[in-house]
């Protein structure tokens, strides 16, 4: 198939956006021909503000139900690609919004958020992120929260985790668990990158790779175009196999400073943890309506047209069904 | 049938228990051959502790699951009674659970409450209680709030509402509302029981009765018996129709003094609203297990079969149907 029809024919998952949602990035998203998505609605929110964004979005479902559709199986992600809309899987960047009640969780699920990470770079109940100074590891309370994940069928994120408490998460969950966006720190050291033993070790025990390009963590920065995008998922792929790498773009379209202030520092409001300069996203794919050239730079790096489907979707359909679709 | 055959055959639902929910009421549920049954999980409480008591049931169907099974649909109540559980309808007797957000209506829904009482005893952001001085009737916000609740599908009760509130809910309300749990005025007078009138002008306008046994509701308060509360049935029957009433027996199982000192005062810390004296259900229905009894004593006054299974679930079913199956 040439890859301007291949496209259109794609299962497009991306492991993590974190836009502001609007209506004019629910339009870009069906543009980018997205079947589905990982919507963050919780970076720094306790229960009840994490709650009244879950709200927004079941307003939102209600009022571009001519774009959006509400994913809680893999089936609503094969339903969405049929009903050419983009399904919304919500999830969480940090598990602030569990506060301190294990019983939160499955309230969540059950409410559709699919996903959560851990911890957004700095030490919570359950472990550490990976700006913080000391990671001593999953918790006693986070290896009851893992285990509760695991129950009710919600992935456990690492992209932001300690590289000790992503491996006792590793090991400690009995269903796979992800990286949803990241970048091998071989390509450019950086404490959000992840090591090529990190990104084996996760892979060599059924876990699951999303590669993102976000511009501060890619070797060129701002200079980057989609075809170095391209090459990092090579580098990733080459050290993790085909099967389990996937996209995760890290999309913020639409937010102002303000949003990037709130989450470079920790808990929204103490010390600053990074500095990302300017947040330009590689040429080609500056825009989520721009999706379909990660399609068209995949064949022109080469790529057969199986692995393009695999990595643009396939395989994060199949480990979002080993988590949530068995019990 | 004989009735003591037929009780094991009905559809047994109660359209309010507000017990000390532990495994020894589950376990008498299933005595009691209740099918389903609204369970009170918020009266005071804010949107915060309400999710709580929700989670809390949620690992109480996961512990009692050969006991209890969830309810979102009449389709759940019949699976209830075809694998012997009782299905558990969560409610609410007031809505402080939905503070000052209508975006809360749908995610509770969501999590399965199916029936929520506008106001419990006093003026809230939607209306007036039984017990307030003055009932200004349905507030704007109390417009939006049975709006969102008519689009989810969650039955508006309205038991413990003044009567202008209640007038102007069932008028505004374009799916049926209830008075889940109540007994007439004209056999006692008691702020919380309703007149003649308010009966026959919640039925003319499609809405539904349960009636409660509640003993300081009743005439011959804890000197009753389970035939005085058959009578007050066939009372409201009379006035409304055998096709629009059901059983809401107030069971408050388990309960000491501290719960009801909570629920007499307004807000739970405000001021005494009402005394209930020694609260003894009639003689013959003392306990939830004693349920068939209540069957057994309306065969006795020569109901025929039909009325029985009406009165006892039937008629329940429909009007949850129309509520909830509904789009």
């Amino acid at each position: 198939m040439a890859a301007s029809n291949l496209h259109d024919d794609l299962i497009v998952f991306d492991g993590l956006n974190v836009s502001d949602w609007t209506p004019a990035v629910f339009e870009d998203m069906r543009r980018g021909g997205v079947t589905a998505v990982n919507c963050t609605c919780s970076v720094w929110e306790d229960f009840r503000d994490t709650m009244r964004n879950i709200a927004r979005w079941k307003t939102w479902f209600g009022e571009h139900a001519d774009l959006l559709t509400q994913v809680y199986s893999t089936a609503d992600i094969a339903r969405a690609k049929k009903e050419g809309k983009t399904g919304i899987v919500l999830g969480f960047q940090n598990i602030s919004a569990f506060e301190d009640q294990i019983g939160y969780v499955g309230l969540f699920k059950e409410l559709g958020v699919g996903i959560a990470q851990l911890a957004y770079n700095t030490q919570n109940f359950v472990g550490s992120g990976c700006y913080e100074s000391v990671d001593s590891g999953l918790s006693d309370f986070g290896r009851e929260i893992v285990a509760e994940m695991n129950r009710v069928g919600m992935l456990c994120d690492l992209s932001h985790v300690g590289s000790t408490t992503s491996r006792d998460t590793i090991l400690a969950s009995t269903k796979p668990v992800c990286y949803s966006h990241c970048l091998p720190a071989a390509l450019k050291a950086h404490p959000r990158n992840k090591s090529d033993e990190d990104l084996r070790f996760i892979v060599e025990h059924g876990g699951f790779i999303g590669v993102t390009m976000f511009p501060p963590f890619l070797a060129k920065g701002v200079d980057s175009t989609v075809d170095d995008y391209i090459a990092a998922i090579d580098y990733v792929v080459n050290l993790a196999g085909e099967d389990n790498v996937g996209i995760g773009t890290d999309f913020t379209q639409g937010h102002t400073t303000e949003f990037f202030e709130w989450i470079t520092h920790d808990k929204g409001n103490a010390r600053k943890l990074t500095e990302f300069g300017d947040i330009i996203n590689p040429q080609g794919i500056r825009t989520i309506g721009e999706f379909p050239n990660i399609t068209s730079a995949m064949d022109r790096a080469g790529w057969p047209e199986s692995k393009i489907r695999k990595i643009m979707g396939e395989n994060w359909l199949r480990v979002l069904g080993e988590v949530w679709d068995t019990e």
